[in-house]
């Protein structure tokens, strides 16, 4: 049964429920205008339709990505794998060491992407639509490149796992 | 390696690399005008930060709940563990059968709850933001409840599982 538990602070309301949610786990990358790769680890990456086949996610206004995501024409979003659990840690690090290891090369629309992951999608900026100190970015698939096949990534809890072994 | 095999087509692009994609489930409810409960699964969940706390997810303008949650002023989000894989199915499932059971009641504002999920967040709807056919849906967290503690549920390469036991 549910408790009335949540009602002093709708924040914390918000970080308990979403602490009991499960998400995706993504690795975003742009390219900056002085031609240096920018990423970082997302967990709010989704589809909006497959027709025409768009996607969003959410970032801070305030992240270090953004004054290049903001300032690009092309993303790639990158699915990840079990064996990307490092990569996931790294790329939500320090950001002077994303890119500083032989994972990644420059590809499609001059966009760093990581080559061990299980997909990734190249997507044309549509829009960033802001709420707040945050925005709401909508993007184009334009292609996409299959890598080899792995359990997904996922977050809860505040840690990282695999689905399980079996489906329910 | 990355294989060059999703330039076909963007649509299938997005399709196929979304399968491997995990995503958590939800319940999203609301009362329609004719004092109605009206609810569907959502796997588009997500939080768009805490401060102020904001929750967005997607939504197609063709669904059958579209009339309702587009002319309300707020909606209830269900976090959804494994006891709830019923709870998942029957919400995607034929609309008409969704509040056959004795498993919800009418509460804050007016609104449809489901009670054995593991966390329930009352919303204030901000915006429907259009992008095609389909809608972002933003809206501020109000409050909330907790409750019984339970695994996950999530849903990957078109099934539905827990996370594993351990985390990585």
């Amino acid at each position: 049964m549910l408790e009335d538990n949540l009602n002093k602070d709708p924040s914390d309301a918000l970080k308990a429920a979403f602490r009991r949610h499960a998400s995706g786990v993504a690795v975003i990358t742009a390219t900056a205008q002085d031609g240096s790769p920018v990423g970082f680890t997302a967990t709010s990456m989704t589809s909006l339709g497959s027709n025409p086949p768009l996607v969003t996610f959410n970032v801070s206004r305030g992240s270090s990505a953004w004054p290049t995501i903001s300032n690009t024409t092309h993303l790639a979003l990158h699915m990840l794998g079990a064996g990307n659990y490092g990569l996931a840690q790294k790329m939500a690090e320090d950001r002077t060491k994303r890119f500083l290891d032989s994972d990644w090369e420059f590809s499609e629309f001059g966009l760093p992407v990581f080559k061990d992951v299980t997909a990734v999608l190249f997507v044309k900026v549509r829009e960033f639509h802001h709420v707040e100190q945050n925005a709401v970015f909508i993007g184009d698939v334009v292609s996409g490149k299959l890598g080899a096949e792995d359990k997904a990534l996922l977050y809860n809890q505040r840690a990282y796992f695999t689905p399980a072994d079996t489906a329910l």
